[in-house]
């Protein structure tokens, strides 16, 4: 370690005790297909499988938990934000029909702390582990003077790949089609910026009957669903896909219409999911309209699967999509989403 | 846009500003294997090639600039850190053999900028484009409350592919093997923390004689240089590569180690390359010793090349490696490096 760099404020020998604090939780998602050391230059990952694949397309895509690590740092939580940036990005590939690869983190904050750096990564590799994706990489950087004090920013990248021909675009989305949605678990990972805002003056601690006996900051870092489970289960009953939208920044409003063909809209009938209780509490301190609600969060919608009206009967007796309700469907006619 | 999102510091309108300010620059990188628009949740990349490949191994890294990005804010100058990140990126992977495919950014900051995340979106894809990669995706994110006003952070990451029997991992150095460098332009995008403490009282955009006429802001922000081509060179030169060190955070003491077999070390012989001029005046502002230097920084040595002793003329004649220079040779018998 260099006497020189540490005065500057950059503490090499903190990040060197992280590595060596999060190695194993690395090492436990690898399988046979990763051919690289944690620690080497870059992360090798054998791509044998894709020579099958008629046309393999990989898919990629980078992203971050937003101000989620401000309520982290606030409630001292590091294992959880790092399992909300996974499940992210694996539904963001997921909506193309790809199946996810490998996965890279960066974290970055004004002073390295070992043990919470420690934690976030070993969040990553539990969502990881769970759903057989690798861990191929990662860097951790101090950077005092870039970031306010105690808080860290965390950012993902996921790999994935999929046969050309069964790329999901929306493309085959038709009217009459319904609209499934698969729940979440409260905000996921957007509208931290306006939740925050609202409830900054509230006992984050408190368990509240409100919330199901959750405390604010329990029910604020509820960890993102994944749900790739889910999308494999509506594979293997052979349950025709015509499309996918995970409902992140913009809410269902702005990513719905994403995946629409032209002169095709959506009706979502309100009252048929059940919303987890923060964001009405979120609604009534905030005095916020319905409309701006459904455009910074996601409202209960998850996941929505747009199947062929005939596949409906079927999904609804599949005990294994829990929670998942039909909202909606696909009407022609007018474009974007009408809320009823 | 949501009055209510606006409201918490969050401004979705910018965020669309920025994107269509930068989309046009980031379709020039796109070549036939991309099959996604700008703005899809994940970017396609058509992997049809790695089929006909015996074993084709995916290459992934994750990387930042580090508090380049301070220098960047100091000097209003937001052109050229994406062209770093980018080249960063391709020079890890390159270690290990790999071709780079396509390229993933993230920026985030307290407030953003629209002309500033353009400008930086830009310069990576200035650097794609040079060497045919595809900045096939990104976010931005708005994070007030993590980041310091006017910071950003800067992150990228970059996938190739090698195929298996090319991977080059440092396992045929031989002691004798000569050790060539292929120089940096400066700081590329280490140590600027320390840099930045050392230098904070000068004048950072006074022309200085000492550093050829430049300011100390452009001598900081010199582009971190990009070996590819180089590389790319040396294998049509039939140029046989037993180990490739990109000279990065650790300095050469730290990151030659790291490809060399166990019982090999490396003699660096001081005055045979010519050092760019800002680190003897960090050096001489900071007192500060030559093995911290050495730990800190590049010191000049950008890349270094392990090849066979009976090849090192064939290099010296090549007119294509601009400014490459035998530095050392692999010897027996003791770990590190040893500067002479």
């Amino acid at each position: 370690m260099s006497d020189a760099y540490s005065q500057a404020g950059v503490n090499i020998a903190a990040g060197n005790r992280a590595t060596a604090l999060m190695k194993d939780a690395i090492k436990s998602t690898y399988g046979a297909e990763v051919l690289s050391e944690t620690g080497s230059f870059g992360g090798l990952f054998s791509a044998q499988a894709l020579t099958a694949m008629d046309a393999p397309v990989l898919v990629a895509s980078t992203d971050g938990v937003g101000t989620k690590t401000m309520v982290a740092a606030k409630m001292g939580k590091w294992d959880t934000i790092g399992q909300d940036l996974v499940n992210h990005c694996v539904n963001d590939i997921l909506v193309q029909g790809a199946k996810p690869l490998f996965f890279l983190d960066y974290i970055a904050s004004s002073s390295l702390v070992p043990e919470q750096i420690a934690a976030v990564v070993g969040g990553c590799a539990t969502a990881c582990k769970a759903i057989g994706v690798a861990l191929l990489g990662g860097e951790t950087a101090e950077m005092p003077g870039v970031y306010q004090s105690g808080e860290l920013d965390l950012v993902g990248t996921i790999i994935g790949v999929v046969d050309k021909a069964n790329l999901i675009d929306g493309s085959r989305i038709q009217s009459g089609d319904v609209i499934l949605s698969l729940p979440s678990t409260g905000l996921h990972t957007n509208g931290f910026s306006l939740a925050r805002k609202v409830l900054a003056d509230f006992d984050w601690t408190q368990a509240r009957d409100d919330l199901g006996g959750a405390s604010i900051g329990e029910a604020l870092l509820a960890i993102h669903r994944c749900y790739l489970p889910e999308v494999n289960a509506l594979r293997t009953a052979q349950i025709d896909i015509h499309g996918l939208a995970h409902i992140t920044g913009g809410g269902v409003l702005d990513n719905l219409p994403r995946i629409l063909p032209e002169g095709l809209g959506a009706i979502i009938r309100r009252n048929t999911w059940s919303m987890p209780p923060i964001f009405k509490l979120i609604q009534e301190q905030g005095d916020i309209s319905d409309l701006d609600m459904f455009h910074a969060f996601n409202m209960g919608l998850g996941m929505l699967v747009i199947v062929p009206a005939a596949h409906s009967a079927r999904i609804i007796e599949s005990t294994t999509i829990e929670n998942g309700t039909i909202v909606g469907e696909i009407v022609a006619g007018h474009d974007g989403v009408d809320l009823q």
